[in-house]
C-alpha cells in the first residue's frame, strides 16, 4: 500500500474522557459502514475538541440549508483541490460521486472545476469558493454581487462561507498531522 | 470612520431560535466589555452554527493545553498575517498585546514575525503555522520533526494544528462576509 | 454528463491526407479498446503534426529505458498534477493504476505525491519532475546531483527530462484546446 | 566565457545508431552555418528520440500554417520568457531579430512583450501564449474567444497551441539538462 | 523587548565625513522629537549616500504636489504592506494616524486597504500602488487610464510613481539590513 | 519600430526651473554620447526630483565602494530581471557588456543568472539581490551570513542593499510611467 498505514502521523491514544455520545458516534460508523472515518478517530484522542468538531460538521454539512448537501460537498472538493488535500479529496470526492451518481463530477472538481459543464449557479459558487480559498484578502463586494446575481441570498452566502472556511480548516489540520483516508473510500461509487 | 460601519456585509437578523445559553453568552460580553464582538453577533444569525463555533473557539483557545493562551494567540496572529485578515489581526493583535504586555509583539506578528526576537520554541511554532497556512500540501514529516526538536509533543502538535486550522477557517469566513471588528479593539493595550 | 461531450473545443475535421500508418494507428485503438483516445483523434485533424506526436509519444513512453514504463507514467501524472490537467490526469492516472495494480497510487500522485510512501528513487524522481515543471529556471546542478545520488545515470536524467518536457507540452495543448478524455478511462483499474 | 562550455550538463556520447538522415541533418547545419545547434547535438545522443524531435520541430515551426514563421518564433520567445529559458531565448531571440529585421523586437519579447507596440492580432496571440504557459488550468473558452475575435480560426488556435506546448517542452528539457546555446547566436542579426 | 535592539543588523559607525548640514539634520530630530529616526542614523554611516537619500525623501514626501502629504503617506503604507516591511509600516503607519487623525486608517492600510471605505480617488491610487509594487511588468496604459479617470494628471502620476518607487527602495534597504524602528513610533497617535 | 517612440507615456514638458547644474548634466550626455538617456529627460520635467535622483545614482553606482562598478551593474541587471524591467535591462545590460567586455554576461544576467558560471562572490551577491527583490520579508540574518562567508563586509552589504533598493525603485518608476530606453543602447557593445 502506497499510502501511510496510520490514522495520522501523530501518536495519540483515544481519550479516556470521551463522552458516551461521542463513543456512540464512533460505533455508529463502524457498525453501519464497517469502518470509522479516520478524521473522527483522530479527534477521539481529545474529548474537548471532538464534540464541537462533530457538531460543526453536522451543522454546516447536514443541517437544512438552501445549499443542497451535494452543493456543500462540491464546495468541499473545490476548496480541497486548491489546497491539494489528499484526505479531503478522497473522502469528499467519494461523497460527490455518491450524491450526484456522476463519478466524473468528482474527478472534475478534484482536478479542475473549470473544465466541468456546470450551471451558472454552481460555477459562481465554485468561483467564490476558489477565490476565498486562494486569496481571501482580495475578496470584495463585487465577488458577493456575483453570487447575488446567480440567485444566492445573504443567508446562502453565509452558509457557503462557513463551508468554505470549514474545509480550509480541515485541509490544514489534515496536512499538518498527515491524516490518511480509510482505504475503503477509494473504490466507493466508481 | 474608514472601516465599514456594520457587523458584516451580509444583512442577517439575529436568529429567533437562539438558545438561552447563547443569548447569555452575547449578554456577558456586552456587560463585561461594553460591546459584543462582531463575530459572535454575526453567528447569532444562525443558532445551529453559533453553538459549535463558540464551543470550538473555547475548546481550542481557552481549554488547558501545553500551549499557553498567549502562544495560541500568537499563532492566531501569524496565520491571519499570511491571510491579511483585518478582523482577526485587529482583534487577536489586541489580545496578544494584552496577554504579553508587549505592544510591539502584536505589531511584529501582524506584519512579519521573522523580524521579532523569539525563542527557538516560538520561532518553530510560527514557522510551522506559516507553512501550513501558505502551502499545506508541502508540509511533511520533516516539518513536524522540527517541532519535536523544539520540544513539542505529538499532543502539542495536534493542539497547534487545530489552532492553525481554526484561524484559516475564520479568516475565510471573515473575508467572505466582510466581517468588521468592533472599533473598541484598536486602542486596547497600546 | 458533466464533462464536455467533444474531442476538444476546436472544430477540426479529420485530415484527408492522413497516412495509412496513422489511419491504422487510430483503427488499432478502436478495435483493441473499443474507443480511440481523444488526443489521437484531435491530432488526426493535422497529418503533418500527428506522425511526430505519435512517434515522440512512443519513443519517450514505450521504448526501452532504465526508467520503467510505470516510472514514466508516474512522472506523467506528477507533472500533470502541477498543471491540473484534466485530460492527462484521467488518462495517465488510469495507466498508473493499471501498471501498478495499486489504485491508490494513481490517486496519490494525482493529488499530492508528497503523501505517498515512495522509495528514495521515486521520491527523487518526482521531486525533480515537480521542480522542473513549476520553476524550470531555478533548476541547477544540485538538483541533478540529487538524482545521481538516487542512482540515476546521465542517460536516465535525459530520459526523465524528456518525459517531464513532453507532459508539460501535452498539458498545454490539452488546456489550450480543452481536450476531453474519453469517458471510458474513469472506471479503468479501480 | 561566462556560459558553461558544454552542450549540456549531461555527459552523453553521440548514439552509434543514428540514422543517415539524422547524420546528414547534423552535417547540414555544420556546413551551412559553421556550427550545429547544441539542441540537435544533445538529441544525437539518442537515435530514437532525435528523429521525432526534429520532425516535430519542422512540423510545428516550418510547415505551412496561417501563422507566419515569424509569428511562431514570437510565440517561442514569449513562452521562453515566462520560463526564463536561456537557451531558447538566445536562439529564438536571434531568429526573431533575423526574420523581423527588427533587433528591438527580439529584446522586447525576451523581456516583456507588454511594452512592445504590437498589432491586436499579435497582442492576442502572445496574451494567449503567456496565459497557457503560466497557468494552463485557468484557460477557458473566453480565452479562445479572444483569439477568434482577433481573426484566428480554430485551425490557427490548434497550430498556436502546439507551438506554445512545444516550447514549454523544450524549455523544460533545456533547463533540466542545462543545455547551452552555441556562442554564435549572441551576435546574430544585432 | 521583542524587536531587536539596534539600528540595523549591520555594524557601521557614523561617518566622520558627515557634513554640517547632515549633522544638523540628525540633531534637529533629536531635539524636536527626543529621538532620531533609525533610518537616518543608518544612513549617517555613509556621508555620500545620506545627503541624496534625505533630499529625495524631502522632494518626494514633503515638497508641494497635487498629492497631499497624507496621500503620499497612504501610498507609503500600502506599498510597505505588500512588502511586509516592519520598519516602514510602523513609522509611516504612525504618520498616517497622525495626519488623518484616524487611527483605524493606519491599521486598514497596513493590513488590507481593500477593507477600507475609500474615495474613488484613493482607491484608484492604492490599486495602482499595489499593482506597481506586486507586478511592475504587468502595468500597462489601462492602469494609467484608471488614474486619469479618477482625476489624476500626468504630473500626479509621475509624483505617485516616484513615491511608489521610493518605498519599494526603502522597503528593500530596510529588509536587507534589518533596520528596526525606534520604539517611540508604536504608541504615536493611537 | 516596435518600442514606443516616446520618453515615457506621461506628457510632461521640461521644468523651466531646472538648475544650471542639471541643464549641464543633460547637455553633457548629448555632447558626449549623441543622446541623453530618457530617464534623465523624464526627471528633467521636475527640478526638485531630478537633482536628488541624479545625486543618488552617482553616489550608489559611481562613488568608490568595495563593490566594483561592474558588480553594481550586475546587481542592477539581476534585480531588473526579476522585475522584467525593459528600460533597465536594455540600458544596464549594455553597461554590463561594456564594462565586462563579455556580451554573453549581459544576456545571462538578463535572462537567468543561475545559468552563468560565476565566482562564489558573485553568486552570493546575486542570490542576495534576487531574494531581497522577490521576497524582502523573508530575508533574515542567515542571508547576510552567506554574504559574510563570501567575503563581504557590513559596509559592502550596506552598499549592495542600496543598489538593490535603487533598482527596485527605478524599475517601478519606469514601469509605472512606461519609460522607454533610447534606441542607441540596443547595439552597444555587442
Amino acid at each position: 500500500m502506497t499510502q501511510p498505514n496510520y490514522v495520522s502521523a501523530l501518536d495519540l491514544p483515544q481519550d479516556d474522557d470521551l463522552s458516551v455520545e461521542m463513543r456512540d458516534y464512533l460505533a455508529f460508523y463502524q457498525e453501519r459502514f464497517g469502518f470509522t472515518p479516520n478524521v473522527f478517530r483522530a479527534y477521539a484522542s481529545d474529548a474537548r475538541k471532538m464534540k464541537p468538531f462533530v457538531d460543526m460538521y453536522h451543522a454546516l454539512m447536514l443541517e437544512p440549508s438552501n445549499l443542497s448537501e451535494l452543493e456543500r460537498e462540491m464546495i468541499a472538493v473545490a476548496v480541497s483541490s486548491v489546497n491539494r488535500c489528499y484526505y479531503c479529496l478522497v473522502t469528499h470526492g467519494a461523497r460527490v460521486r455518491e450524491l450526484s451518481g456522476d463519478p466524473m463530477l468528482g474527478e472534475l472538481l478534484m482536478i479542475n472545476y473549470r473544465v466541468a459543464e456546470l450551471s451558472a449557479r454552481h460555477r459562481a459558487m465554485l468561483d467564490f469558493a476558489t477565490k476565498v480559498t486562494e486569496s481571501p484578502h482580495r475578496v470584495e463586494q463585487g465577488d458577493r454581487d456575483l453570487l447575488s446575481a446567480a440567485g444566492f441570498s445573504d443567508r446562502d452566502i453565509f452558509d457557503m462561507s462557513n463551508v468554505i472556511g470549514f474545509f480550509n480548516m480541515t485541509n490544514r489540520v489534515v496536512s499538518a498531522t498527515d491524516m490518511i483516508p480509510n482505504p475503503e473510500y477509494h473504490s466507493m461509487a466508481r
